[in-house]
């Protein structure tokens, strides 16, 4: 593929906002791989309530938000969109300096179907990079499908994680993270400046889903 | 795949600015597949030399851009996005009725790559439906490498052709259309406020072609 990528068997992971589907899924995934993960909430009881649900044995703890920002090596933003800025904005400093992986995917939804919103910074992605103009935002996991993620019958998940971000140490590292995924693949895809259709494309995705009555993701060909 | 395509393979096609790479290497492919395949160009003689690249006994022919909006049974626009609107307001009656399917992708390129133009309909595909009113505007054929399509070694395309639009007997249309090109699956992409980031995703695959040294694809996994 081109990429050597680094080691990051050791490094812990922490999910903003991990106690929706999308991130206990990824926090599961993560700790089946061995990964210290910190699953983050407003709530540390609701955050913890998250963790005990992905079962005995895995190293997955909650705590609140600004506990897991600061404690976790990656930090991972997988809140509502509708949260996303305020979020950030009340935890400046303690992603000062990290790689922070922003997967939201900024949607609206009416009766058919979904669609893309507008974002005045361009795209969740950019708009984390302006708050957290400190930190080194990377895009990642806007497709995975939380179904699947969650499901233990899956032991692969098919499909690539496209990276962006303007940092190559950093879409490295990640690129590296999403391939201890089983069955995925961790592929560059970009500067941040070309993440909104990356996160829209979810909603060609569930367009998809509905009519084929599946769960698709993305592969790149030829690479 | 959930599917039911209809049968395509009497209908003769038009391609308008067939001309350049992408429009060329669609006409080769067609032809091989047995469609009788009209390149469209300002420049009837212009048109005639791209047909005749192709190479001897293809059913495939040059003539102007109205000629072959008049005659061909489905109209593919391959214009250069600087030429997009005025073309097809100056082919709205020759269009009209038709299946017109628009590829263009609107991007800029700088120092740093390629980017996603702003457009003031959503997408070079809304720009049509919106000039276009009395056609039936579909979005396809955005990622299709024009490299593969012309490598008569390449005998079949490994990728997927996302298919947008409001008109389902139309989307029908046009996967069973992209379906007879070896290796393509023609998949239902979404409607076509949706194809923004479909045509913006080019910019990305061009990032992915230059990290990889690649001709990416896109393949829809569990469908």
């Amino acid at each position: 593929m081109g990429d050597e990528l680094p080691d990051v068997s050791g490094l812990s992971i922490g999910i903003l906002g991990g106690t929706g589907d999308q991130g206990k899924g990824l926090a599961r995934r993560f700790a089946v791989a061995g990964h210290t993960v910190l699953i983050g909430s407003r709530s540390a009881s609701r955050a913890q309530e998250a963790a005990d649900s992905l079962g005995p044995g895995l190293p997955v703890r909650g705590a609140e938000n600004p506990s897991v920002a600061s404690e976790a090596d990656i930090v991972i933003v997988a809140v509502p969109w509708d949260g996303h800025r305020s979020l950030l904005e009340s935890l400046r400093s303690e992603l000062e300096g990290k790689i922070v992986v922003d997967c939201v995917n900024p949607l609206g939804f009416d009766k058919q179907g979904a669609f893309a919103l507008d974002v005045e910074e361009g795209s969740a992605a950019q708009q984390a990079a302006v708050v957290l103009s400190g930190s080194r935002v990377v895009a990642a996991f806007h497709h995975v499908s939380a179904v699947l993620l969650l499901d233990p019958e899956v032991e692969e998940v098919d499909l690539d994680v496209l990276v962006l971000g303007d940092d190559r140490e950093a879409t490295g590292t990640v690129q590296a993270l999403a391939s201890r995924i089983p069955g995925v693949r961790g592929i560059y895809g970009g500067r941040l400046r070309n993440a909104r259709q990356i996160e829209a494309f979810t909603a060609n995705l569930i367009s998809i889903n509905r009519r084929y009555k599946a769960h698709a993701g993305l592969r790149i060909t030829d690479v």
